[in-house]
């Protein structure tokens, strides 16, 4: 049998399951920021013409499902497994977007990190045989988590200046036995990990040892470092998160670069877009890697990709309770298929 | 390389992932049940020493987790990952559960049928090679749930006829490549079931329909019967929606019969604790799996169960909206190994 497995806790995928479809959708403002033109999808109306933002929500799910399998080969067939999760209270955003479908599901709870999850379980699903096809889906909605997180936003509470801005839309990605397309190679699994962090407006911090944590555990386990990725990208610690993990790297000895980049830092402009510290929300970092890192992965433009989703795992009653702020990380590596 | 699918949602575990070690920990008024005797600890004070309810439910995670551990092969090494979840928003139990240890892990989300999807996950990752162990670990808490879904206990708001009580409590299992213990030998995965129940309080109903579901899926795919198993047991559906299943069962001409029981009518004596339709909550299936059904298949008492975990996907957001519930039922056989 193959080596399935590197250290602790690295996997590899020596089947090399395929990524052979994607799609992302998103609301205005990620249509307005510097990745507009990717989106597949940019909507305008925030409600998507459902009576709540929740169902909103759901809305983005079920666009981002409908335009990957539409682009799945035809003789794939329907995906044998969902791996998809998501922001709101009970990830009630990926249970009623599947309920009109009968795909079998798989929910995840990772906070920002979902992505990253179902991505990993996905290929371990397909690398393994107990899948030939399947979706990995996550999503966010900017008003939907303000009003379950903070405030409602008709009371006009202010942000502070470490906040980030929770995204409008959703991702979703086909894991397939076969086809063409970038491919899975390995991942790394998350740990826990909690710094004592307790501003609730301040995620990228909670997040970023996390963030580093995974990722030196990803190159140690794996024996590599950042040279052997011409692109490393978490989601989405943000502008502040981004730079606490480049100095705990160069802590270590270790320059990420220029070929470290945060999806919550690249899909908004910062000087334009009020966002302050950047994007965040489940739906982040699944609507940027399908919208601009699987698209330049896909035509060569980046040959090795290693994609860390992060994730803040407070709740408004931990924050109430004046716990502090535990995270996650997990990370994948993806590679182009020449 | 083995067959590892039958059918669109059916898996088998041809290397058959053994259980090694389990535990349950329990509050006061599940001690005082019909299995009281059964579970390891009973905790008597639902606060478990904590400042909160939240943070007693990490407790209960906690101690389960451990008592588990404390109960492995001592040649077995720390676990590779954990599978788990719960009831409160975010999945906070888990995840403070979790971030005092070094163990990798995925967080789930399927409401009551958790402790069924992560015996499920944690199956593929042993059988496929991706982990030598894994834990399987849920829980929930009466007075955490009360707050969050319905009322603030201090309200004292009556319980209709249809309702459950949410069972304080969770437990664990270690699901190992190698060992003595009932085996895993395979599995239906669970797709999203919605046939328009609205009342919050009638769940059981909400989620007879995905048993129902599943079982019949497992039956078809694997081409076996409710004779093939000794004990079909679904959690937690209560006695409602245990009489429902097996209506649904009788319209197909198929007698469940007395081979068939329900996590959540088995945990409390329906006749004197005043739980009306029975237990529920995702510590409930966890815990009378690791108290009451896996001793069972360990000492012969039953060769073979089908366990069906199952969750209604509602939250208190979606119920406000008027929304329907989602229900889903993911399926585990397990053997005795003689």
């Amino acid at each position: 049998m193959k080596e399935l497995r590197r250290g602790r806790r690295s996997l590899v995928f020596p089947e090399r399951p395929v990524l052979t479809a994607w799609a992302s959708v998103v609301g205005n403002k990620e249509g307005e920021g510097p990745l507009g033109p990717e989106f597949d999808r940019v909507v305008e109306d925030s409600r998507f013409g459902a009576a709540s933002w929740e169902q909103a929500e759901t809305k983005f799910q079920q666009a981002a499902l409908e335009l990957t399998l539409e682009r799945a080969d035809p003789g794939a067939g329907e995906p044998d497994a969902v791996f998809c999760g998501d922001l709101l209270n009970q990830c009630a955003a990926s249970s009623f977007a599947l309920r009109d479908t009968a795909l079998p599901v798989f929910g995840l709870y990772g906070a920002c990190s979902t992505m990253a999850e179902a991505l990993l379980l996905a290929g371990c699903a397909v690398n393994a045989g107990y899948a030939a096809n399947c979706v990995a889906m996550s999503s966010s909605h900017f008003a939907a988590a303000e009003r379950q997180y903070r405030f409602p936003l008709a009371y006009g509470g202010q942000r502070t200046p470490t906040a980030q801005w929770t995204v409008t839309g959703a991702g979703a990605v086909l894991v397939s036995a076969k086809g063409r397309g970038p491919v899975l190679c390995g991942a790394t699994v998350g740990t826990v990990q909690d710094k004592g962090i307790t501003d609730a407006n301040n995620m990228g911090a909670a997040m970023a040892w996390a963030a580093y944590d995974t990722i030196r555990t990803h190159f140690d386990e794996m024996g590599c470092g950042p040279e052997d990725y011409d692109c490393i990208v978490t989601g989405d610690l943000g502008r502040l998160g981004k730079a606490l993990v480049t100095e705990l790297f160069a802590g270590d000895g270790v320059r990420l670069g220029g070929r470290y980049e945060d999806c919550g830092a690249l899909i908004f402009d910062a000087g334009t877009q009020d966002v302050h510290c950047g994007g965040s929300g489940a739906g982040c970092s699944a609507a940027v890697l399908a919208a601009h890192l699987l698209p330049r992965l896909a035509v060569g433009r980046c040959r090795r990709l290693l994609f860390c989703g992060t994730g803040a795992l407070l709740s408004p009653t931990t924050v109430q309770q004046k716990l502090s702020i535990p995270a996650i990380c997990h990370a994948v590596a993806i590679e182009n298929d020449p």
